[in-house]
């Protein structure tokens, strides 16, 4: 159960079956960072065209397909002072009719925000076509986009997520929090990217306060484990992610995923596991942004446990 | 601001301009009762046809078209021991293939939940198809179908959902939430009913746990602030309400209201407004089974007071 | 078999349970006019509020709950020279962010129309912002919204369509076609306006060429024939009519209610069936403007016929 | 202006940047192959892996990202006597009600067609499940599955489609159309495969009656003249292809791309091209089966031509 440190020198704007950076074992803990979605680091340099660059992919030895990779986001915590974010919320998520008839002046205005990481706040500091710079908000980092190699010779762009995982943009996807996905390829060439230090639910201007991270997560394997579709668990819940367009089939997926698991990992009966969720299931809105928007279905940790 | 007391005599099972059963002003306060989603009153005798009948409507003197409806829900009392829910989860939530390899035969199976008011449960103690029995959830009371006469001579089923409210079937609209309408029509004709003991967020099996209710409501006008879609506020939320298939369409509804709220309602300027929603908003998958689905977008209040 | 005159003095805006304007026989024929969506009669004079007003409801003696009315729609006429129609594509059926980056100033614009009964053209004669007056094209005269009473009470907006008909804006209605639709209350009470000169798929500019109409059509009965949504025939097609949102869900709907008539009407075994279907169905898009959109699905009637 | 003869010897599964298996140059003909979309080739052999295997990619000399490949389909013969076809309608297609209450034991059947290439003629000989053998329709071979690479390192599977092309399934691309691509990467890297000897609208039992073909196009290139979405022409109509989840978003690429050539390559100002759509567009629904859904949109040359 190493420890293992790494700088990358490259990043993919697509997940797929890239040459690994480094080698992991079951129960390896990196520690690596991530470029924000224009690829700029640290120092709010631009190292690599941006588009969600990714770091990885990390080849994590033992792992073969039909196995599930656990990644426990231990530390995710933005290394510079400034983020960005835009400032329209996304035409697809207002009423057509009030679209056509607003001005689309400020459709590719940007905002700038100071991270203050002792007091845990956010201060957007300068924005186009408001006067309402000054706002704070709580802190709360979170993986926009990670996942692992699709298999079949894909490689999605990370604009778009599927059952691999990819631009999930869920803001549950925070340190303390064991992400799953299910492993396509020898070695599961995990890739992360894409924080952001704190977004709303849905996504809905096409940002968060996107940033640079300094990333801790530590891998697990499960054998024969693999999920249908990524998911995770906190504290207090399990999860299962869909992701889709429209919504309804994000929720679909999500739903059709948490089904299974009650049965299969958690030993419901089919119709006692569609009693519970009938009256207990919880949903999130993720994103919808992306080329696939993302739903999160949800359930209490003291419910499934029997 | 008079209290009323009224026992309602007949139901209906669509939302229009029928003959008011009370008259009551701005301000008044009216206690009453809501038979179940099959017609079944406290006594469990089915008094009235099934599919959500509506206390009402009440007649709100000086409410005219262009006015906001606030109800104040203060009590929701389930009023018997006895609630029931249906067992399967509706097919158009979970993937199309599962459903197509999924047998059939529990989709007509109904549960029975023994309400218990005092440790505040339901503990469901019969159901087809399952082994289950003996869950027991926390109650959380809430109104399924309530909303106005939607005007232009309409006169809407009460199995679905619209800018006037009707079967939303939000867990928001507990006691203690004020709900806000639109008024259509002189007198508003406010409807109630159809209240849950409890239910999961999507009403995924096509019902809460489903009771009569004892129910006291606060009726405010306010006078040419008709809203665009239903909504309200609790403790810590204001909401607005979006009713529409898909959830996309619903969820643009209530994100477009939502926009306008924080511009007319709050002061906030366009640009402003949509900065603060895309790092702060919050959206709730209301109901995903009724004809027309509901999302619900939520702002923190401390954020948009200013 | 009578045939009779009406001459219609009072118009509805919705579809319900309105007093019968006339009692007819199955077998009858009925020669009336309707007025056009504005509520313009054959003379330009606006002679009732707008929003595709109805001519009837006409009651069909011996019509009861569970049969199938039958409309052979036997001539539709424009009954003046003028038509008009709106100027812009609807915003939900362009890509959100195209729609975002467009100016609004032609969203309320009209245009004019000339008919040619005699040519069989329409020539567009004037326009809001647009230097192409002069467009000529053939007429294609169809009905735009008909239906029966939807049972139970509702009174249901001409804006929008169902399972009874309504405004489904299908290009397909034109004289010489059967369209069915089933029965919900004694006498069925039909509704029949909005007509169209011509108009493409889809509606999308959200009218077709709207005009006044001298109409002749002839009912027939199905004794407990009911289908569960619209449909009709004309040469060459048996066709199904789905009416809800999204466009997925009306192809749904069409798409049910085909392969149910090949096994009832037709005597197709259900794999049959399937089989047939899936190499030589049809799908229209009648209407994607709608509160509910209208997708149509067709069989050749050579096909089915054995 | 070569013609050229290549006989595949590999075959790829998913469109991307692979290594080219000839050089073309503008105006060249080629004369080739496709296998099935099992894999399967003239001998009914399994040559390579199923899941819509590609012949190419094609590699076009000076063609540049910006630029428009046309692909003119002179040729589509089934090259084999005997195609097969799935026999049940996707369950997506269906109302979720109906496909929760059928028993699923015909999901995995298949049929057999016998290919009569000088009457012109399929006839299904076996099938699982129903009675119905015998079926005869008329040959209309297709090209279900083409499209070039994509760009930015994607490497997409032939299951889906996109800007690029892809798994339209759309019957309406046969021999004498000439299709339009955008170009991305230098030399386009054209492929193609998955032949159907006919298949309905929707392509709604998941294939067409699928069979090996031989194949002759011919390729042309338009300096900077990309389009945004595939598209083509036959004889009558000038058409724009729309590749996405829900039929909605298929239906809003498809218009967006047909007015924006409207205007840019037909002369149309944009209220004029909006007018004209809304009373003379046609839409196909393609295909409503695959991950992307496949929307065309239609106008008639002799109305755009000026």
């Amino acid at each position: 159960m190493a420890t293992h440190h790494f700088t990358p020198t490259h990043y993919h704007r697509t997940i797929g079956e890239h040459a690994p950076v480094l080698h992991i074992a079951d129960g390896d803990t990196v520690n690596t960072s991530t470029v924000d979605a224009h690829g700029l680091d640290a120092s709010e340099t631009q190292v690599t065209e941006g588009g969600n660059p990714m770091t990885g992919p990390f080849y994590v030895d033992g792992a073969e397909p039909g196995d599930a990779l656990v990644v426990e986001l231990e530390e995710l915590t933005p290394n510079r002072e400034y983020g960005w974010s835009r400032v329209t919320v996304a035409p697809n998520t207002l009423d057509p009719e009030y679209v056509a008839r607003s001005p689309a002046d400020q459709r590719d205005g940007m905002s700038r925000w100071q991270i203050d990481a002792s007091a845990g706040t956010a201060t957007m500091i300068e924005a186009s076509g408001t006067s309402s710079t000054g706002l704070t908000l709580p802190l709360a980092p979170m993986v926009g986009c990670f996942g692992v190699a699709p298999g079949a010779g894909q490689a999605i762009s990370t604009a778009t997520a599927g059952a691999y995982g990819g631009n999930m943009d869920y803001r549950g996807f925070t340190a303390g929090v064991s992400a799953i996905f299910p492993v396509y390829v020898p070695g599961a060439l995990f890739h992360i990217g894409d924080g952001h230090a704190l977004q709303g639910d849905g996504e809905i201007v096409g940002s968060g306060v996107e940033i640079s991270f300094d990333v801790r997560f530590r891998v697990r394997l499960k054998k024969g484990a693999a999920p249908r579709w990524p998911g995770g668990e906190d504290e207090r819940y399990i999860f299962s992610v869909g992701n889709a367009r429209p919504l309804d089939q994000a929720l679909q997926h999500a739903t059709t995923e948490m089904l299974r698991r009650l049965r299969v990992e958690y030993g419901f009966d089919e119709t006692g596991a569609q009693i519970l969720m009938g009256q207990a299931v919880r949903y999130e809105v993720a994103n919808v942004f992306d080329p696939a928007y993302t739903v999160v279905c949800k359930m209490a940790k003291e419910l499934v446990r029997r």
